[in-house]
Formats: structure tokens, C-alpha cells, sequence
């Protein structure tokens, strides 16, 4: 497919022969990296190889449009996150935005800039961990952008979705009385990433760092709530469950009321809180990256939503109450209720 | 709109007082830009704000999706170019994308790493820069992601387009006897990347660093091709004209021979090239950025596809001849027949 001869450099690190980019140039790359980019041949005319790919949107349905970028130093460090987990999460963050529409993902296109440092195996099995988690979600890869970087790895990928127009959910809509749910546990992925920057050990790590690193995106569950046309709102827990409430209470012009016994959390989750002396409460509400859904149902149709949810092997954890009044509140244990900020994660603060 | 009161830091640079993105923050930021984004309103159903943007596709067109990162120190220098031709720029390579296939750009969203040392302003200039061009292209900018950076500058565009799917031109379908085109001339840009990392001085550099800077995508050109359903194959020229005839060649399995005095140059740039004692075919060959088409056509339509563009206010130059056997060759003014490489950039080498 490309010539190799002379293409090997030994790698300093490991003292094993391994590939630079700069080996196999841009087009080799692009040739090494196609096959199995095409999940669902139906509805595309051109996946990878012109200047754009080339589909068809289905009849009767509205495109949904998202992108993401994760940056080396800022959403991952190299050295804690596999290649191939990096590239599941790139693509997951995305399709978790399609879910939190209600939507249903099919078409994406992959942008990476890459340090020239970095061996052609790890770029490998960066599209690996794309094209698995693209396969789970029957989502195609239909082409990109290939670049050098000059020091830090930046994965961005844009993910075209499709959905009925009456069925879309947005963060607007939520009313007074509403019924604020999750459609997952909370916290883990902020455990996760408190082992990565805080370096530590826990013999039950691997669940905790999973969470952080290769979330699985509730597209069935979204899809369940649309369908069904008895939510209100609908967001993904990106920046917390604090921030992304407060997201919807913004768009909607209300505020909540948060049950503190009723934030799902998962006993693992609880243990390693309790082994370090970490608040459960700030890391489930104020730190995010669960990718678990976020919505609010009015009263008389919770009962029904859940029931579909859970019948369907997805969960669904009343957390609260939408208020007439704006701001977030926090309703404690003891009967104490008080003020939470909306914030979670702030990329710029 | 958000506070300042606090959030002045002082310029080191230019001693006056400036924002820095963490004063205003992430969500400060993007009530700051979303003012403009919206150029089209017509089949836009949801835009910024939201877990995705939301639009209807034209019935009966298929959907056309590309993306271009623009790297610091990769594609850009930051201390050369302006922010506001910067974002200009990023969606100019986007668009000039869907321009290669015939087709009119529609919908885009933008990904944005941004190095905490940079102040709002500049920030501000360059989605400045997007909007000025958003609307000359008319299309809208639906949202996207934004992040920080730990070092380098990165933007990422995304970009729907929609075209009649019997009208799209691809690489593929170049034919022996085909005439090869151009809808404009080469070389500029090459220059205006030559006198920036030279760091040459040249009294008319302008109009050279603006083909660099600020290339005009050629949709209208495309559209033209396209609607007459002439033309066999069409790509621009980003990498290079012998590496993007390249990959006409490569994608149609032919050859090419390209007539060394028919390539369009300005007198500007071959002055330049004079000037400096630089070789202007290797510039207008090699080096690409250019961002006009460069197409091929059956030789009994060449005159009508001219006329049409011409008389539409492009431009139209045949630049030689598509060939059976595969291999770039450059027919000399001396007559003179000799094999050219068709690479031009390729970014891991």
C-alpha cells in the first residue's frame, strides 16, 4: 500500500522500530486509516477520498449538527488515557449530543492535528477506538482533516444526526412542577479524573477511570423520551449536573430544586469518596463528563416515562423539582435547603 | 451582558487594559459572539445554544459535509496574520471544500482552542472575520465548541453544504482527451507564503499575502460547472495544482500533461518571483492555497463551459490534457517533455 523501507525510525522510548507520520506522508495515513470507516452504506454516495462526503438526509426527517474538540493538556493527558479510549470518547462526546436531542447519530467527520513525535500506532489505534464505538452507534466516518501539530494532540469531530421535528428536545421547555430526572448514575467520571490529576491509587480503579474515559452515550434513552413526547427539556451532563441543570433552567427561564438523597450515585462511586475523604455531592453535581441524560417530565407523565425507560433497560432517577423562581437549590437530608451555583466546568476560569 | 467590573488585566504588550477569555468565561464568550452568526434564516429551526443546531435540508438535494482545522504554527503564524482574515480564512477552506463539488454551502459550526494568553478582542476579530464571510457565502454559523489551549491556536470548521446529487463533480471521472482547466490563477499564495516565512520585504507584498490570507473560495465558478453537467472531474487547489491533478489522476486511474506557458500567474506575482529569482512554476505547482478549481472537461464542451464562466464574470484557462498513462508530465516551452512529481504539501513530511 506504501512503502516502508526506509520508512522505519527507532522508537527512543521503547527501543521498539515503529512508524512516524512523516514515514508514510499524509496520503499513506489517510489510506491506512479508511478502511472500516464505512459502518452503514446506505444513504451515503461518498465517504473519505474528495473534497467532501456526499449523503442522504432521510425524508421527512431534520438534521441535527454538533462538533466537539478535545485537546491534549486540556480534556486528556496522554500518558492516562489510551489511544484507543481516546479516540471512543472523541466520538462519544458527540453522539451524546445527538442523544441529548433525542436524535439518532449517522454521520461523522474526523479533524486531528498531530505532534510529529507521535508513532503511527497510536494515531492507529486512535481510529480503532473511533471505529468501534462508530460501529456500536452504526455512525460512518466519512472523511476529515489530517494534520501536524506542533505540540499538543487536538481530536475534533463533527457528527451530523437526524430526528423527527416534533420530537427534538431542547434545554427550553422545562416548566414550573416539572419533574427533574437522570438517566444514569452521576459522579464516577469526576472519581475518574480525580485519580488521573490527584495521582491516586485505588484498587477499584478501573470502573471509576472507564467512566471518565469510554462513557457510553444514552442514545436509546434519548430516543425513548422523544418518541414518547412527554419530556419538557433534554441536555447531556457535560459540565455537571449543577451547570447543565442550570443550562436548562436558563433557556427555560426557571429554576430547580435538587433532592440531595436522590443524586444517583453508584456504591463504588460512594467507596472511593469515603477511602479518600471527598465530597460525593461536589463531584456528582460540580464536575460533569457523566454523558448520562439530564430532563425534566411534567408531573402526570413521569410514572409512564420511567416505565418505558426502565423497560427498556435504561434507568430514569427522579432528582428534583423545576421552581417557578430562577436559581438552583439544594434540598439537604436534614430539611435545609440552600443555594448551589449552576457552575461546573468553565474552560476559560 | 456579563461583568467586568474585575475583569480587566492589563495588555503587557500594549499597555492598555484588556479582557482575558477567563474574565468573561466560557458561557460570557458566547453570548459575546453569537450576536451575527445567524445569516439565513430560512431552514434554520435551532442555532446556537442548544446540545446541537437544528436545520432542514432542501428537498430533493443531497447533503454535502466537510471540515478544515487551522493549526498555529502549522498552517498560520499568529504574529502574520490578522485575526480577522484568520477567521475569514477557516471557513474560507471550508467553503472552497463544497465550491470542488459543485454544490452551495449552507450550515457551519465552529470548534475554537484558544491559549489562555490571548485577549477577548482578538477572539472577537476572528469570529468577525467568519461572520464578514458567513454572509458574503450566505452561510450560517450554528454554534460549535470552545475550549482552551494549552499553547497554540487551533480552529475547526465544520460545514454542511447541499447539492443536486446529479449535478455533484467528484475526482473521479477525468477522461483521456479531457481537457485540463483552471477557474483562475496560481502562484499568489505561494508568494504570499514566501515573502511571510523569508521574511522578505517586497513594496506590492498586499495583494500576495491577501491570496495567502484571504483566498475567495470559487462557488460560483463551481456552481456554473456543475449546472452544466459538462465537466468530468473538479477539485481545488489547496495542496498544489500537480498534487491535486494528482489526485484527479490517482482517483480517475489517468495521467496528465500539463503545457508549462499555459499556467495563469498575475504579472504581480511573476514580478515578484523576478525580484526575488525565485522559479514561478515551482511556486505555482508545488506549493497550493490557491483555492481556485481546477477541473477537467471533454474537449467538445471546453468553448461552452468557457463561455459560461466567462460570461458570468469568472475566469476559464486551459492548462493541458488528461493522458491514458498514469504520471504527471510538463510540456516546456522549448518542447521539451519531462515527468513532474505530483506532490505539493503534505503535512507529515
Amino acid at each position: 500500500m506504501h512503502e516502508v523501507g526506509s520508512g522505519f525510525s527507532s522508537d527512543l522510548l521503547g527501543g521498539r522500530l515503529t512508524m512516524r507520520l512523516k514515514d508514510i506522508g499524509e496520503f499513506g495515513f489517510i489510506d491506512r486509516i479508511r478502511n472500516g470507516c464505512l459502518i452503514r452504506n446506505t444513504s451515503v454516495i461518498k465517504g473519505i477520498g474528495d473534497d467532501c462526503c456526499v449523503f442522504k438526509t432521510s425524508p421527512g426527517l431534520v438534521t441535527l449538527f454538533t462538533t466537539d474538540m478535545l485537546v491534549e493538556k486540556i480534556h486528556f493527558i496522554r500518558q492516562a488515557i489510551t489511544p484507543y479510549k481516546l479516540g471512543r470518547k472523541s466520538v462519544a462526546v458527540n453522539i451524546s449530543d445527538i442523544a441529548a436531542m433525542g436524535g439518532t447519530p449517522r454521520e461523522a467527520v474526523v479533524s486531528i492535528a498531530i505532534p510529529d513525535t507521535l508513532e503511527v500506532e497510536y494515531v492507529d489505534a486512535v481510529y480503532d477506538g473511533m471505529k468501534s464505538i462508530a460501529k456500536e452507534f452504526d455512525v460512518n466516518l466519512l472523511g476529515g482533516d489530517t494534520t501536524a501539530s506542533p505540540e499538543h494532540l487536538v481530536v475534533n469531530i463533527a457528527l451530523v444526526g437526524e430526528a423527527l421535528e416534533d420530537e427534538i428536545l431542547y434545554r427550553s421547555g422545562a416548566g414550573a412542577g416539572d419533574v427533574v430526572f437522570l438517566t444514569g448514575t452521576v459522579g464516577s467520571s469526576a472519581a475518574g479524573l480525580d485519580i488521573i490529576l490527584a495521582k491516586r491509587a485505588f484498587i477499584e480503579e478501573g470502573p471509576l477511570l472507564d467512566a471518565h474515559h469510554d462513557p457510553r452515550p444514552h442514545v436509546k434513552a434519548g430516543r425513548i423520551i422523544a418518541g414518547l413526547k412527554m419530556a419538557s427539556a433534554l441536555i447531556d451532563v457535560s459540565d455537571g449536573v449543577a451547570a447543565d441543570l442550570g443550562h436548562i433552567c436558563r433557556e427555560s427561564g426557571v429554576g430547580a430544586i435538587i433532592e440531595e438523597t436522590s443524586i444517583p450515585m453508584t456504591n463504588l462511586f460512594r467507596r472511593y469518596c469515603d477511602h479518600f475523604e471527598l465530597d460525593p455531592l461536589h463531584l456528582a453535581l460540580h464536575v460533569g463528563e457523566d454523558y448520562v441524560l439530564l430532563g425534566t417530565v411534567p408531573g402526570e407523565n413521569v410514572d409512564t416515562l420511567a416505565a418505558a425507560l426502565k423497560s427498556a433497560g435504561c434507568e430514569f432517577f427522579a432528582i428534583g423539582i423545576i421552581a417557578a423562581a430562577t436559581g438552583l437549590r439544594l434540598s439537604g437530608a436534614d430539611g435545609s435547603l440552600r443555594t448551589i451555583r449552576p457552575g461546573g466546568w468553565d474552560h476559560f476560569r
